[in-house]
């Protein structure tokens, strides 16, 4: 029920003394209301203020969208000429008496766009309303965990399709596009969370590689980073394979990667803060001797964005609570020889942590 | 070479009495710099200031795209701690002397987030570079034209290899599914420029129809609107078909609506104003009264967005230039019944106006 968001949010937001929340098109309004606008030349904005209904200030060509809605909300609707877009937003500043008033904003997504708009309008002490928003969004409900497994069931099948395809000889970008089409085929719909990553050898040394025209060949290890996406939700998972023969210090690394990830995957808990789960993994990485080559953070909270709150990381003492979605991502790092990475999505219950995805972690020879 | 746009950009800005531009990862920076930065928690700026070396200010960890550049910047790099962001920001105001100065920035593309950074370091004058930078990025060298003949080369070959697959009681979201794997197996990214419309039946008076379980059947218009990417620059084409045997009045708003696309087409030349454009396609539409049925612009800019200047507006005088990129895109939606919308992409030479497509636009049966 989309209206208890609404409810917890005026209630997060009377206790930090914010008279209104602004939201612009992005994940933060499809949650609060459900609805997926497009951020565009048009200034799109809803106004959230306690006790009051919602206003919607919107181009008057989306009205149908409103029909969608889970509750009531007022819609200040504009016509196509930019010169009266102004008095939409000074109507709904007004009926909201926001005059000089502390409005929330997110300042990852609102633009100077809309801001200009509410400056106008009302002069407001615009204040920073990530975390507050962020801490919402980060517990999630049972639909929502629903909406992730599903996400998570479709990457699975996907790559499962995937793998048999995959050829000595053939390039990262082959597969990439292979991986592509059986993600589609298997539910996920065009706009994927991610373009996945699909990199072997040396590739798979760099994190954030990009498949390239570089041709698989024996001795590799091939690594896929992929997600797909449900209603919304996303998943993101990464695992690591094997080409023909490797050198056993690839096999070594891959072991190494993979007991980090069971220890990641079993330190959460509600109440443990967030760094354990980094300090988990990061443990036994740092233990085979490893350390330096787990050059990143060892997850990142998932949902309607494929990066949100909360993040492990060895600095965030944030204790995890029910509901919270993220991944465990440990990796291992040779430049110019061989990288290793295995990630799964993990969500926190009321006894400790489960994890979305259960594809074998082992390492498999598959071509 | 990407040094001539910094060039023209300079002069641009100096007859604009513009001190520097503030630009964050999208399209515009692509076009500036040739990199691709995500928009991200982690603010990244570009500034441009005429008679000075560009001062890029990126997360250490991107460094490394700094090696693709075409011409010298000077890099800021930060590191990973977020206190440490705002002296990134000072140093870049202070070596530009930026104190106090007008500075231009896209309102569409500028978040509250680079906003806060750039105020804190020099509390600016903020203008609208809108304009400024459309009016550059609408021109098109031969390079980009290439890329966008690229871009409808892959499309048009997506949709041929689709059509054959087409069957009666396939749903719109199945031909669309095969549709991206088409796109995809043709050779565009997995980024899509947008989602494809495959809309049927009553389906297709909507002009932003989404792909649904409505099952095609005999007597259905089918439309596709549906484009490709590559290296950035992006198609967008429109075609409509029958299914079986259709109503004469569909046929006909078909033949009506191919003849406001040749006119439309060929109305472009250098020194004609947009709005020519638009005019010639909708007389069409009108002397066959239909003209209530057309619902929108006749067209748009394309490049490295799908919705670029030169707007081809009733209300847009702007005169066309060689390398001004364009859709024409008439349609008549019948609501209830059918619509068609037949859509070209279109660059002006200095004789007229050339279609990067050519697929026919006839009427065809296609299931």
């Amino acid at each position: 029920m989309l209206i208890h968001r609404v409810e917890r949010l005026y209630k997060q937001m009377e206790s930090a003394g914010m008279d209104a929340l602004v939201v612009n098109p992005g994940s933060s309004l499809s949650y609060l209301t459900g609805l997926d606008f497009h951020l565009m030349e048009r200034p799109t904005l809803a106004f959230f203020a306690p006790g009051k209904k919602p206003i919607l200030v919107i181009p008057k060509l989306e009205v149908v969208k409103l029909t969608g809605m889970e509750y009531e909300v007022d819609a200040i609707l504009y016509d196509e000429d930019p010169t009266l877009w102004q008095a939409a937003f000074d109507g709904a500043a007004s009926n909201l008496k926001l005059s000089g008033k502390r409005i929330g904003a997110e300042p990852l997504a609102l633009r100077l766009l809309e801001l200009s708009y509410i400056q106008k309008a009302c002069d407001p002490q615009v204040i920073d309303a990530t975390a507050l928003i962020a801490s919402l969004r980060a517990q999630k409900d049972a639909a929502e965990l629903e909406k992730i497994q599903i996400a998570a069931n479709i990457a699975q099948t996907a790559l499962n399709t995937t793998l048999p395809l995959v050829k000595i000889g053939m390039t990262e970008r082959e597969v990439a596009a292979e991986l592509v089409i059986q993600l589609l085929r298997a539910g996920c719909p065009p706009n994927l969370p991610f373009g996945p990553i699909v990199s072997s050898g040396p590739n798979s040394a760099n994190p954030h590689a990009s498949p390239s025209d570089r041709k698989i060949q024996s001795g590799d290890l091939l690594l896929f980073d992929w997600g797909a996406r449900h209603d919304g939700y996303i998943s993101d998972l990464t695992r690591t394979f094997a080409i023909g023969d490797v050198d056993p210090e690839f096999i070594k690394i891959h072991s190494v990667v993979h007991q980090a990830n069971a220890a990641g995957r079993a330190a959460g808990k509600p109440g443990a803060p967030a760094l354990a789960v980094d300090k988990a993994a990061r443990q036994v990485i740092e233990s085979a001797g490893y350390g330096k080559y787990f050059t990143h953070r060892t997850g990142h909270g998932i949902g309607l964005d494929v990066h949100e709150d909360p993040y492990m990381r060895g600095d965030n003492d944030q204790p995890l609570v029910p509901g919270n979605c993220y991944t465990v991502e440990p990796g291992i790092y040779l430049a110019g020889k061989n990288g290793v990475r295995i990630e799964d999505d993990m969500y926190i219950t009321e006894e400790g942590a489960l994890s979305f995805s259960d594809m074998p972690r082992e390492i498999r020879v598959i071509a």
